[in-house]
């Protein structure tokens, strides 16, 4: 049962992610290394649990290869889609631009994968969801496009928007969990990792410290 | 038509709202009197818009008193529902922790009233608007409930929950406004304004330049 103290460890360099979990009890280190977030999927969920997997790959095998005893490594990705078309970070204003033009004015989805690796006495278990978020953009117009522009806000965040600043004077309508649209679909994790600790520590009640 | 500057001022001590409303290009001040903030109504829409109103009302006046040329006052209020009963802001942890479990593992609705007094001119317009948002709660298990009382994140809210930070480890749903649930539906008000500005200042351009 190992010695009742787990390495957690987030795999993603993501401040809003360090927040959204900073909210549990359990502290975490943060790991990331830099591996191709590739997938071959065109379809949203498994393309996003495809590239979760990978990151949290990368990290759980270096720390395993350390001979780290008790580990649970957690990564995530987050994508926006419209219709067929997959949308990453954008590249400059201009690609943010063309992104939030295409968003205006209707819902997309926002998808949210999280991959857990978990090991513990020589036991290694995984672990993988995707949440789906709906979010409907009123129609941008040219002064409220540049302005937010302008704030920056785009250029590290898939769809080219953040939810939780500036963005809110366009967005009229979340349907789903709102922090999987930030980045990280907090209350699920919670249950879900509440199921999987239960059956990988049935006689301890490590996991009800953790949340 | 006045000389195209409108004083803005917002009627409330909230800092979520100061903060959604300062995503606005417009420059705005923050005034708040002491009212009894007191509505007859059981109906929630009602009530909320009473109160809203009335806060309004007081900080127009005394402007108005003050001789201000053009004026644009908006003041706001959100309360949270679940069946009959309205939530407003918990006196203390066990009013918040009597609250969130009866919020616990059902969907509540939050309804935040805006109200606007405008002046320019000898011109007197007002203009108000409920909006309704969704909210889903997991089950909250007893150490996420002590944990959250704990953040003390509970005590200046309605509800006792603020939807921006430690309580989305237990919220697993928004159907609406997002921001509307922190306490200002900012995407709304950029369009009900739109709509009033175009009326009152027909030929000038200026509600242009305030978002």
């Amino acid at each position: 049962m190992g010695n009742g103290k787990i390495k957690f460890v987030l795999a993603s360099a993501s401040p809003r992610r360090k927040e959204l979990i900073g909210h549990l009890k359990v502290p975490f280190e943060i790991m990331t290394l830099n591996v191709p977030e590739e997938s071959t999927s065109t379809n949203p969920i498994n393309f996003c649990l495809d590239i979760a997997k990978v990151k949290g790959e990368a990290v759980y095998s270096k720390l395993r290869s350390e001979k780290s005893e008790a580990l649970f490594v957690v990564s995530s990705d987050t994508i926006v889609c419209l219709g067929e078309k997959i949308y990453g970070k954008p590249k400059n204003r201009d690609e943010a631009h063309t992104y939030l033009m295409e968003l205006s004015g209707k819902t997309h989805s926002v998808f949210t994968a999280v991959f857990v690796h978990y090991y513990n006495s020589g036991i290694e278990e995984t672990f993988g969801f995707v949440e789906e978020s709906k979010v409907t953009f009123n129609t941008i117009t040219p002064a409220i496009m540049e302005r937010y522009l302008d704030t920056g806000d785009s250029l590290d965040k898939a769809g080219a928007y953040g939810i939780q600043g500036p963005s809110l004077t366009f967005i009229s309508r979340v349907e789903g969990d709102y922090a999987n649209v930030v980045g990280f679909p907090l209350s699920r994790f919670v249950m879900e990792a509440e199921i999987h600790f239960k059956k990988w520590l049935p006689e301890e009640d490590l996991w009800l410290n953790l949340f």
